[in-house]
């Protein structure tokens, strides 16, 4: 997507070749700069301090992660030990761990001279894959917001509710959530999106509302209180959110405040969609919404609040008062029951077992099939 | 309450017996200190600036306005003229200008001579008045949350939900929504109180938690998000707020978010309970949720966080990025049907029009008798 007009990516081979481009995400929405990793340290630093997060991309940084290590060193044992420091940096990113173990098979099979073209063969294709497979989400998802606005009176535009980024920032390029807004807006259908702050990290206002605005994509900036009101009062024509887990049943585990947007949505009939690669769908939860793990993370980033002051420079303040205790959950569920539908890159489908044993029938187990 | 073990309101008479202390509000968390008001300029730029905030305390400092205001000049042209000054600083506030109009009624039938003893003696009764009824809203919901209680396992402390400062920071004393949890603490049953933060302004964690932690009453606080995944969890007991305003229904106008809350509450069949005094309830407004106005506010709000920062000093920061519009809706409407109870002062009901109609028969026409 555009950044002041010009087509980014969030990762990026440098001129030279090797090296590996990235943007700092953690100076946005207030300063745009991007970084030149020229190492797997570099890589895990990138990856440990959120200068590139979002699963999809975090993946593949950490594939180029390998090949910056297999240009040093392609000898097995550095191609172990890259894959464990890379693997650390975020210990419960279930994608990040199957690229560098995908990666890892693959460079084992063939020979020390092979690996460093080979490394690179395959990060470029988990970079392309990323993003087609964001494409066709935006493709499938354009469809249901064409239809959607067919319902608007002429010259009002559709307005979308989102929650979190799962932007082209969290991914390659298109992002997930965002790629059938991207769609819309660059085949000229007028949407503007409510942007959810998305407290405590402000991935809303720091990271959606930045690359919509770069996009110029029509957008609002709003607490993450307000989403219920705008829907009471018709100002919301549907949310689309992305999902950091997918049970095989159709439950949803997205950022926290999920759950609230879509007990809005169903009270005031507005349709939830919620649009995910199927690579963040566990085929292994079937039942209880309980099986979800639910991260806690710092205290720290309920307790301040980071922004831009008044001489213009990056700085965190304390919203809290010395003394009181805060707690800090990263995720809620948000039970199937509350959902539309689900867009994935191969069609959209009603948030079941069913639905989705039809869309990815080669996940099926037999004993899933009965249910 | 008490502030640093020290039993405090937010608004008494100064040792000189005629000057007026008020907190500073808008220093709070982060710093506790006081001003002292000598005039009623001194008053309105108080309200003005949010050093006094909250309806119940707004009308307590108004009427000390015009308590100094007659100090200075008794005649009838000095107490219109004051009356308009004070008016104008919150020109929404319906509980300011019925105190202004109080006050001046009552000035007016007495002579120049006896007007300044009888300011004072009414802007004292309205505090006596507002603490009363809020004390009686506290017991009547500690029985709320004794009966809660004996349904938990021992040793369990009653976990409490509240949204926004509806404490005693927004009332000469005691609070609404926070009464029944002093009531409670201060009788020695054990309760926990989760706090939001409420987002924009952020009056939970810097109001709501400063009194709690001052008063030493345990409680955590969260962001606006997290209330929903901890209802699902088991980990609240009751939500309890406050209310701006409230129609004869039972509906509650009350701070943005407190919809979404009452949304999951029902979803979790977790009971949802507002503390209001009477002269919240709207009488003019029965039907339809949609005739409560609301107001839409600065969108610096949205744009911008206050807190403490690395030197200690108080700043304010910018959250969104330049050149994404923000919207900044206050309050929003929660219907009767997600709202268990309505605590008075003169005890619980349900909310309807027959509920508060047994409670305050008062109010009623005849025409709202047959609804």
């Amino acid at each position: 997507m555009k950044i002041r007009g010009i087509p980014y990516r969030t990762i990026w081979l440098n001129e030279d070749g090797w090296r590996v481009n990235v943007i700092d995400q953690t100076k946005l929405p207030h300063e745009f700069s991007t970084i030149t990793l020229s190492s797997d340290h570099d890589v895990a630093h990138a990856i440990r301090t959120m200068i590139v997060r979002g699963a999809p991309l975090i993946g593949a940084a950490a594939a180029f992660g390998i090949c910056l290590a297999m240009r040093e060193d392609a000898t097995n044992s550095s191609l172990v030990t890259t894959c464990k420091l890379l693997s650390r940096t975020r210990p419960t990113a279930v994608n990040l761990h199957r690229t560098l173990n995908d990666m890892k098979t693959a460079l084992m099979n063939v020979s020390e001279r092979e690996r460093v073209a080979t490394a690179y063969t395959l990060a470029n294709d988990i970079c392309l894959t990323d993003i087609k497979t964001n494409q066709a989400i935006g493709e499938h998802g354009f469809e249901v917001l064409r239809k959607l606005y067919t319902n608007k009176p002429p010259d009002t535009p559709l307005n979308i509710l989102t929650h979190c980024n799962a932007g082209w920032l969290a991914t390659v390029d298109w992002g997930t959530a965002t790629a059938p807004m991207y769609s819309a807006h660059n085949a000229g259908l007028p949407i503007h999106v409510w942007v959810d702050e998305t407290r405590p990290r402000n991935q809303g206002s720091a990271l959606t509302a930045f690359e919509l605005a770069q996009h110029g994509v029509p957008h609002t900036v709003i607490v993450d209180n307000a989403g219920g009101h705008l829907m009471q009062n018709g100002e919301i024509d549907l949310c689309l959110v992305g999902t950091d887990r997918t049970t095989a049943s159709g439950d949803v585990a997205n950022k926290i405040g999920t759950y609230l947007k879509a007990l809005a949505a169903k009270d005031n009939n507005i349709p939830f969609y919620v649009a995910l690669p199927s690579s963040t769908i566990d085929w292994s939860i079937t039942d209880d919404i309980n099986e979800i793990p639910i991260e806690e993370r710092s205290k720290e980033e309920v307790m301040y609040v980071s922004g831009r002051d008044e001489e213009g420079r990056l700085a965190k303040i304390q919203v809290t008062p010395d003394g009181s205790n805060t707690a800090n959950y990263a995720f809620d569920v948000t039970p199937a029951r509350l959902i539309t539908g689900l867009i994935t890159e191969r069609g959209m489908t009603e948030p079941s077992a069913e639905g989705l044993a039809t869309l990815f029938p080669e996940h099926v187990t037999q004993d899933h099939r009965t249910i």
